[in-house]
């Protein structure tokens, strides 16, 4: 039997994946990520009034014919109104952000004036366009309109924009729980005394900081001995959340098992191996909404199957609109590359941008258990079966990297 | 007198900042994005055995030749030590992450091996290469081996790197502290009622959400008034942080009292604008160690403000190790598009990734106190200052942007 494909498995995944119910939240950076469950409609124009983009002065831009004399009449602050209407011969100092008063049309910058303190008089240079330095009222959005949608990614500006619109609480998708089990008999914690034969969890560590740069909250469950009786309760009690990752205990080794205990639970398992290196033993199930991942034990086979399987399920969970998976982009190969496998391959790749655009260089990698090259990279080449060869200058396809690197 | 470039503004502002004192922290996911300030060496060799990389069979390489009948002596897990060498014409069962036994030189997978159970005997195709599925004792690190530096950015990979070498705590720098102060009369917060001419605090919202997603912590201030007793407190309490902002009051009108508290307490300035659009005004001065930016009210100034000039500081002060600021990368104009401007501006792009890389869309700005066009955007093209021309499929050098809507 053919094995499935990567991108057959995210889609297999995303039909089992759906939207976290909707939840009133207030509004603080805490939302940074989350997903907007509502339209938001502005309460306001915005701006509420023709203002000043600069400091300055308001004047009839008629008025101004090469370097023109105007008589200061008032000081318009910000957050004052005037009741003057300029006339003909007449300018108010403004300062930025206040509205501009009758019978102006334009705003002339406070630097390129000059100003005649005793006689209160200004000197303005020509020509002055009309709405010169002006915001119109209503001109980013008017009473009424809708200015952000369901489904929208809250960043910084979308939490101003929310601001602006006098939001203090807004409807967001819930945030995604995920419960993380390791599992092994060799897998002891990394403060515990280490004996030969054993190894130190670090697939814990990693999914906690993987899940939690992907904006959902992790829960940790320890690890579960390689018998039914240690891994019955922690499984019951991962599958209480969102979404179950299970570290290990999913090849096709004797001991490996997860697979019937899922099965006991009543856990309907979708898929059991992808074609894809590392990490080809992949299991994937479902018990009603409650999403299980079966994760290889080699740490970097649980980043990429983290990276490739998981995020776009933990996406959809959030309510994201955007329908794009795993997205690549192209970087230059920087020396010369050959690989081989059977399956396609997802190759630590150290980045670097250069001035014509993003370059890779593989890195020296030793496999599925070589952590150690990963902190080396930032990112992976998706590499087709079969052998490959690139030459320097060749391009790559490159999963679109976290670019903690470069923020 | 020349205004102040961008890059150069930028060096001062480096120059000014000093990485933050180092303290102890416990290894969790909340040190995603702070950075080692120590070097790490492993405990261990890694793996600290020969390591199976795969479920199957144990095997001498050189007693396969086409297909051949092995023995099965003996099954050994992970975690477990056997003590049989394996001999001519025998194998052994071994699991994912197990311990090579002796004698063995290779492991073939499960997959490909056709197992007699009665007889206990397996017949493995040939033929199999010497090291095969095994992930050589310390070939991903040795004990005693520097496997991290100081000044590495902690990411998900590096969590899990320091659990393989057991550390349960590390030495990072000091997370900065970011004080925010807005200011202006007009300037009210989101839940109060809005009277005319005044304007919601979209600044506060935004500069937080900033400073999070850069891995600092805020710490909101409030609003004060364009006085200065209500400007003292405000900003004595400030410069008790790293790093104060302070949006508005640092234009050159009249009532810009910024400047004159900030001179009053001590704070060093060391410029006051930037040639730059949008934001000209910005100050930044410093107390001892403290960096003071005075930021356009304006928010996307404020935006544009905090990522040329405030970030990169941060990244400073996290003891980031990393020399670049504010990278560009090429992408292609989706549309004719044409600009004119005294200064270099930042005009805001929506980002599209296509298979060839990445395109930019200029969306319809319309100027600093436009945030509903940036909420449209994922980041800044750099226009040169002048007049510029782009046709559909020049590139365009855009500011390397979060990517938050691919991630």
């Amino acid at each position: 039997m053919a094995l499935l494909q990567v991108a057959e498995a995210q889609q297999l995944i995303l039909l089992h994946s759906h939207c976290l119910p909707a939840e009133t939240v207030p509004i603080s950076s805490a939302l940074l990520g989350r997903v907007l469950a509502e339209d938001i409609a502005s309460d306001i124009d915005s701006p509420p009034f023709d203002k000043s983009m600069v400091d300055g002065y308001a004047v009839r831009s008629s008025d101004i014919d090469g370097i023109t004399e105007l008589s200061i009449v008032e000081e318009i602050l910000a957050g004052t109104v005037s009741n003057h209407s300029i006339q003909p011969g007449e300018a108010a100092s403004i300062m930025t952000g206040a509205a501009i008063p009758h019978g102006a049309d334009a705003v002339v910058m406070h630097e390129v004036t000059t100003f005649d303190e005793q006689r209160k008089r200004v000197q303005i240079p020509g020509p002055v366009k009309p709405q010169q330095n002006i915001m119109a009222r209503a001109s980013e959005m008017k009473q009424g309109e809708r200015v952000l949608t369901t489904g929208t990614l809250l960043r910084p500006q979308e939490l101003g924009l929310l601001a602006t619109v006098g939001r203090t609480s807004i409807v967001a998708y819930r945030t995604p729980r995920v419960a993380i089990l390791s599992t092994g008999d060799e897998i002891i914690e990394p403060g515990q005394p280490l004996h030969s034969c054993q190894i130190r969890n670090s697939n814990a560590s990693l999914l906690m900081a993987l899940v939690t740069r992907a904006k959902a909250v992790p829960q940790y469950l320890g690890i579960a001995h390689d018998t039914l009786e240690s891994l019955r309760p922690l499984i019951a009690a991962g599958l209480k959340s969102d979404v179950l990752l299970i570290t290990g205990g999913v090849s096709a080794g004797k001991v490996d098992l997860v697979p019937d205990v899922l099965a006991e639970t009543g856990v309907k398992p979708i898929f059991h191996k992808v074609a894809l290196k590392p990490g080809k033993p992949l299991f994937f199930g479902t018990l009603k909404n409650t999403l299980v991942f079966g994760l290889p034990g080699n740490p970097v086979s649980g980043l990429v199957g983290f990276e490739l399987f998981v995020r776009p399920a933990l996406r959809k969970l959030m309510g994201r609109s955007e329908t794009f998976i795993s997205p690549t982009m192209k970087a230059k190969c920087r020396n010369e590359f050959h690989h081989k496998s059977d399956r396609p391959t997802y190759y630590p790749v150290r980045l670097h941008l250069a001035a014509e655009g993003w370059e890779a260089l593989p890195v020296n990698w030793k496999g599925s258990g070589d952590l150690r090259s990963i902190c080396a990279s930032d990112g992976f080449a998706v590499l087709p079966p079969g052998e490959v060869r690139y030459s320097s200058g060749d391009f790559m396809d490159v999963l679109l990297p976290e670019l903690d690197h470069w923020s």
